[in-house]
């Protein structure tokens, strides 16, 4: 999409200027090496079209994107350390390259910059209060998804329900913020804003099952991460859950024996896949996702037509159809 | 101290209505197991002290002073995972009970729940931008210093001067920021804030310095946490500079074999603790010390008098003559 590459390029040329270099030199290196390591920026291009779609300019939405993508940075700081990744952005982990406990204050750091940068954006003192507020309860809630996440991995069983809970909070919940402070910033109606929250929940969704099916249907290079990672961590995804459900007795075998086997081989993850195949479980996730992405589009219809509209409805396409 | 008592007694009701259980439960046990589990509160027991002595009603600095004991509780929790502390406030550390990962995810929702709970101050929304404006830039100070501790453990040499640095950032700024927020909400003059920002740094140096004493001069019980932990780690206290440069070849060579041994023994502990006493370096930081203590005294002078300044010098004494 060269909308989002156009916009991308504008937002990392100022994220530079945000995140200087500091002392000590040892902090602000771990500080600096995700977020200058590139990414989709997604959450602070939404918050700019969102801006832009009620009528606002972009640019004032620009710190509060910033402290979107700082708090999303913080969030995969801390999240590879308790998941033990070792890759992220082609790059081995800031605690890989770091250390655990500079990789924890680096987290920390971004945290507390993120509500710092927040407080540069031009508005109404009491339109940045609610910001400031909001950031801190969506934090709260990315917390409680990811603890929900790790508690998942040693259960057996998790409904499609309590899964759809959790990626709202881990994943969805900074898409609603960034779409619905957007236009909190533009100066949006309370319909446009409710509207628009209704945008980046349903596109979150979206996006975050199409990074389950990414996590198998990717290669490494690509998508920068390690592959096969949630199936060696037995994430329940909602591809495991349904596929639990739909498998005969011999492919539920193969599931139970390999999902959150962190020694499982390449080997191991294909015949899982095979599974997944079988049971048609890609299938139904990429049907979901898709269902997701529609609701996503729908939410815009109280919007005026405009190009920064237009935009939105591509990058809810998009979310679903990105190979990373 | 008997004030101390009771208003930590006010304070701690209080607090409980803050941190409600919450959804999934295991992170919310963690997130409560700290602050819950008890503590001097002494940060918020000065900001609202600050708030009174400028005319202020101390209830208004409540939500404040919440927010600063979180602030503080979430350093602390994930201090004890870098520092690899086993024990605080008499109970196994966070980490220690819950492990690693729900212990840095406890500690993101704590200072999460902090810029909530600061929200909720019933002042100005300008003044309210300016407190939490203020608490993010503290907590990146508070970053600095703590990874400036940890950079310190593994350098050789370290000076006094440096040392000062450190710890204004890891300790003073919190206590400085206490003493001015509190003065802010309790709507007092220029001046008065400057002051009651200074004498919250002197203050917060003094006690500093008396921790590291108490890291020597007390005993686990009492103290609550390890004893001889800073020795262990090879922390550099001022009393460890001042010893390296005033004590003979012999006992220099003890300090260098001793200090930074994860597995020194207590007769060890006792051996390094002889060199301090020999070379005065115990007395030289309870020393300073004091003239910390009376600087922040000091500070009050411009103040009106009144029962809560009366309060704020006792407390600059007692945080150099404390037993824990």
């Amino acid at each position: 999409m060269a909308e989002l590459k156009q916009r991308s390029e504008f937002f990392n040329k100022k994220l530079a200027g945000y995140l200087k270099q500091g002392s000590p030199n040892s902090l602000y290196d771990a500080v600096r090496y995700l977020p200058l390591a590139g990414g989709k920026r997604l959450r602070p291009i939404i918050a700019m079209f969102a801006c832009e779609s009620v009528g606002g300019d972009f640019e004032v939405a620009l710190p509060f994107g910033v402290s979107l993508e700082l708090v999303h940075n913080f969030t995969l700081v801390h999240d590879d350390i308790m998941d033990k990744s070792k890759l992220r952005r082609n790059l081995p982990t800031v605690h890989a390259t770091f250390g655990g406990p500079l990789a924890i204050l680096a987290g920390d750091t971004l945290f507390a910059k993120a509500f710092e940068i927040l407080h540069g954006t031009s508005v109404e003192p009491s339109i940045l209060n609610e910001l400031s507020f909001n950031m801190s309860k969506c934090t709260q809630e990315i917390c409680e998804g990811q603890q929900l996440d790790m508690e998942f991995e040693k259960r057996k069983k998790v409904t499609e329900e309590k899964y759809l809970e959790m990626i709202e909070k881990k994943t969805a919940v900074l898409f609603a913020f960034a779409s619905q402070g957007g236009a909190i910033i533009g100066n949006g109606s309370l319909e446009e804003i409710k509207s628009l929250k209704n945008y980046g929940k349903f596109l979150g969704l979206a996006f975050q099952m199409w990074d389950d099916y990414l996590d198998l249907n990717s290669n490494e290079k690509k998508l920068g991460k390690d592959i096969g990672n949630d199936v060696r961590n037995g994430k329940k995804t909602l591809i495991v859950i349904h596929s639990m459900i739909n498998a005969d007795d011999v492919d539920k075998n193969i599931l139970v024996n390999i999902l959150g086997n962190k020694d499982a081989s390449e080997s191991d993850i294909k015949k899982v896949v095979n599974v997944f195949k079988k049971t048609g479980s890609l299938l139904y996730v990429k049907k979901k996702a898709l269902d997701f992405s529609e609701k996503a589009k729908k939410s815009l219809d109280v919007l005026r037509d405009s190009y920064a509209k237009t935009i939105l409805r591509e990058l809810a396409d998009y979310s679903i159809s990105r190979e990373k």
